[in-house]
């Protein structure tokens, strides 16, 4: 087995990743909750997002910018709506917490919201959207982020990726639920990683520098931003940016938390700004009841007639029209049997974490 | 004055647009909203979707599919959600009525929400949503519509161009709120028209023909799809229809109306397709209450934050970053001012309406 082969079973790797989140000072349930998390991005092909940010975090916490023992508490919950102050716990951990209540909100009033404030990073917005669904209702998720994209009209990196996360549920057509997780930037971080990884150019209309379009996936290294979904006016970039401002408002501005440029970068190595408008990073979560709007069943069946005839659309393309989580999903399936693939970058960096903590790295 | 500049002023138009609407059996109240409605478009400069539409109305009256006298009715209407049954009603009516409903809710429970069923074309999004914001809340508006667009996968016109409207209000910043009403197709059909009017080419990422970009801006009436936002999958299509795909189910399936292609085209020459999964057309409103997650005030203040910072932002155009919502209310003072000219199409559209029902055309 060569280096870049390198097998793990999700049960090893969550067991290895709440290991190092004990160790760090989380409860078990919260580094159980950690790892189940990160290793669901990973099982989902969504390596960016999964155990390649460990070492982030591990960094985060040292730095004391995450607070591994939060005392979650509410600043206002009335109603079908809460606000959480998350008390600077990682946002693996405090989106879930608040999803529960919402989806409690849910089930009593037909919806339920509950913005974040003090939070960090929380991981793919899927998982916590699917918590819903899980509940036959339609979760819905969504986080700022460190700024790195640029508004039409201004070269500064004003916003975060501000991904969407919408779940719903879909029983008689799949096991999986309908979802969309989508950053409103036009490209995913991840495109790009995959891009330097692979030493390949990307397309235009993903990054820019000084306002000029950039094929180099390193560029944003150099201090370039990623565009806005649409990419540029005349293909509606000045919607991605509304979508993703309508992100930072809701997670941000709602919420108490920052928003905008003044987000938490998310590497140790950067300070937040002087003088933050808000606490920490902001998400926004919340659930709609499918039985209070008519009944489920009739939903659910009105679901599987809509993916059948989306499913079965005449082909243009290989794969035909594919439902929004599909891919994720089947990747799932896949890698529960195959197990899970680790790049020599993510490997090394587990076994760093492994010797710098003194444990047992037997994944 | 040339024929191409016939000008009007919203108070003239909204009477006669109203005395239509009357002649063709609507309540008083209802013809008056329906004028509001359809000159606040023209008004912002959406003339896409203001009295421009207004013989397409009249033909779906006359061909029975828009019902002038509706007897709204709740299919379900419980805690903070509820199902409208629309009577076969034209939006611009049926959309107020249930977001009065969701400002009610969410002044109760923090959030309210209602889908509709059984409805028709309901205009701009945006002002519906704005109703919210006009009540210190936030809005939310949706609304499925007839199929032009093709997912990405199939040359087959699946999903209408389906906008999400947002309005947050923002009154220690402006009298307007920031409001996104956005198509989820990379071009509005409003961008077609004026490209048709003035004899140019588009560009491509617009419109596909059997899986090839056209430049032709008639090639949507020779069966050519629209693309959604993103264009391609290199630049995130799939995220545009993702989006669309949730406004479907939004509003045509978790509202028993029909989704996908089985929405009744807007044209009445074109007949809706037999054998429908539901009624009518459908849509999705809803309202947040910033005072149930904090205060009012902080967010209002936090929201001047927001805007400043972005409308202050180092401009890389002549513009600099433009807030949602702001060239559309600057064209609305405008207008208010100056009036509202009429182009020569829309103009003998208004003569040969009043020639057909008799009434005085004095605009």
């Amino acid at each position: 087995m060569t280096k870049s082969q390198k097998k793990t079973n999700p049960t090893k790797l969550k067991k290895f990743v709440s290991e190092i989140f004990l160790f760090y000072g989380f409860s078990k349930t919260h580094a159980l909750l950690c790892a189940e998390v990160l290793v669901e991005a990973d099982l989902r092909g969504i390596d960016s997002h999964g155990i390649a940010r460990l070492e982030g975090y591990v960094r985060l916490i040292e730095n004391k910018r995450i607070n591994p023992n939060p005392n979650f508490s509410w600043v206002k919950n009335k109603g079908a709506v809460a606000t959480l102050n998350a008390d600077s716990a990682i946002g693996l951990v405090s989106a879930p917490f608040a999803m529960k209540e919402a989806i409690k909100k849910a089930k009593k009033y037909g919806c339920g919201f509950v913005s974040i404030q003090n939070s960090n990073h929380f991981g793919i917005a899927g998982y916590h959207a699917e918590l819903a669904s899980k509940n036959e209702l339609i979760g819905l998720a969504m986080t700022n982020a460190s700024p790195l994209v640029s508004p039409p009209g201004t070269n500064k990196r004003m916003l975060g990726t501000n991904p969407i996360a919408i779940a719903i549920p879909n029983p008689h057509f799949s096991k999986y639920p309908f979802l969309l997780d989508m950053a409103t930037s036009a490209a995913a971080n991840g495109k790009l990683e995959i891009a330097q990884r692979e030493g390949k150019q990307i397309p235009k209309g993903w990054i820019s520098m000084d306002g000029e379009d950039s094929t180099d996936p390193f560029a944003l290294k150099e201090g370039a931003s990623l565009l806005p979904l649409g990419s540029d006016l005349e293909h509606g970039s000045h919607k991605g940016f509304g979508l993703s401002a309508f992100v930072d408002i809701f997670t941000g501005v709602l919420s108490g938390a920052n928003f905008g440029p003044w987000v938490p970068p998310f590497v140790a190595f950067l300070d937040p700004l002087p003088n933050l408008p808000g606490k920490g990073l902001g998400h926004f979560v919340g659930a709609w009841n499918p039985d209070f709007f008519g009944d489920k069943n009739d939903f659910f069946n009105q679901m599987k007639i809509w993916s059948n005839e989306f499913s079965n659309a005449p082909k243009s393309s290989e794969q035909g029209v594919i439902i929004p989580g599909q891919p994720e999903f089947t990747q799932r399936e896949k890698r529960l049997v195959e197990g899970i693939f680790l790049n020599d970058i993510i490997y090394e960096s587990l076994v760093s974490l492994a010797q710098k903590t003194n444990l047992k790295f037997n994944i």
